[in-house]
């Protein structure tokens, strides 16, 4: 699978992909990484790539000519090539969108910097916009990691034995439960008794039972939307 | 402001301060970001970090020695610092909380890998624990970058002339309306006509309009807020 990340800044990705789970996909060669620098594009004689907005707006906005013949050039390589612009005016990432992705073989991600991106570049080469979540970021660069990171973690042969892809959060509307490693008495704190005495159906409903108390503290409506669904499966 | 990224991997984190607006932070010593490796403190002659699951289940997590050696090094430090756990097992972070955090004068991340932390270590140190959205990343790595980045964009001194604090997408319920630079007719298509003719009471009234359109279309439960609150404020 290749990702490209279409980025002003290049370096400040880049230093993600060297060490871990998805350094060593990349050795295996099971994901492909790119980069393309709109800057590269700009038909500025100073390689400007941003601008004042239109109609008046502090900041500025990148220009579309520089993104404009960039994609066009990425899409010239790549007929299969999809295209994601991450921008907080846009639908959440989520679990779901991760697991759909995965089964791309081309996915582009990109950047604004500024005040934002032309809105014309993503009419013209948008498949979809996302954002990563309600906070404002200084680019876009974080954010693609994000989807890549999570994007990728479903792609067959990424992960290895010691990482799993079952039973964790948002697999389910449920929050995970607490985990605990040795030893099982550290500073005089012991992990909970019923997860040492291997009667694994008590294990199970401890867990259930952590899981949903984590759920209703931390995301309420969450726990709604696990009660409905367990009241559909009946 | 300090950051401390407390992470197993430390090359993947500090890429990111190589270019763009943080890195001129750093370099103006607005910001001041170190790293503490968990691995460095383990007692294991083999330095291991992680073990299978007490009560069974699939991955490993990561041992309370190593973090909890590591955390109590930092406390002793550091008095004033601020310890934040990422996992997915935590409230969400908003924009609310970069603001409320960019006040504090020392934060830590904590990053788990494998299939978490030990919670026996997040019960003793965590001060604040966050997910920044509903999706599974191979660790808490990108989520401290995440949060580092919304929390320094808040720290006065960090934001130059090129970009701005004032209303973006969540600082209000509402996105914000899509932004236009030059040239105002590019491949056959203008920026909107509204945009160009100066009537800036016209032009507010326009971006608005299309601010609740877009906050309409990619989230709806926005929408709904920003109603509720200007009915508030009638």
């Amino acid at each position: 699978m290749t990702f490209t990340f279409v980025t002003l800044f290049k370096n400040i990705v880049e230093g993600y992909f060297t060490d871990s789970i998805l350094k060593r996909a990349i050795d295996k060669e099971i994901l492909n990484i790119n980069y393309l620098d709109p800057r590269e594009f700009s038909d500025n004689k100073h390689s400007k790539v941003d601008d004042t907005a239109v109609g008046g707006g502090a900041g500025m906005v990148m220009n579309p000519q520089p993104l404009f013949d960039s994609l066009s050039e990425l899409k010239k390589q790549s007929e299969e090539v999809h295209i994601v612009f991450l921008t907080p005016v846009a639908k959440s990432f989520t679990q779901n969108d991760a697991k759909r992705l995965a089964k791309k073989s081309h996915i582009a991600f990109v950047s604004g910097r500024y005040e934002g991106i032309d809105e014309r570049v993503i009419e013209e080469f948008g498949d979809e916009v996302f954002s990563i979540g309600d906070y404002i970021l200084t680019g876009g660069e974080l954010p693609s990691l994000v989807m890549c990171d999570a994007i990728s973690r479903n792609v067959d042969g990424v992960l290895g034995n010691s990482e799993s892809l079952s039973i964790e959060s948002f697999e389910t509307p449920l929050l995970e439960a607490p985990s605990f490693s040795k030893p099982k008495d550290f500073q005089s704190c012991s992990v909970p008794s019923e997860y040492l005495k291997g009667n694994h159906s008590k294990i199970r409903s401890l867990k259930l039972a952590l899981s949903e108390c984590k759920t209703k503290f931390f995301r309420p409506e969450q726990l709604l939307k696990h009660r409905t669904r367990k009241s559909y499966e009946k």
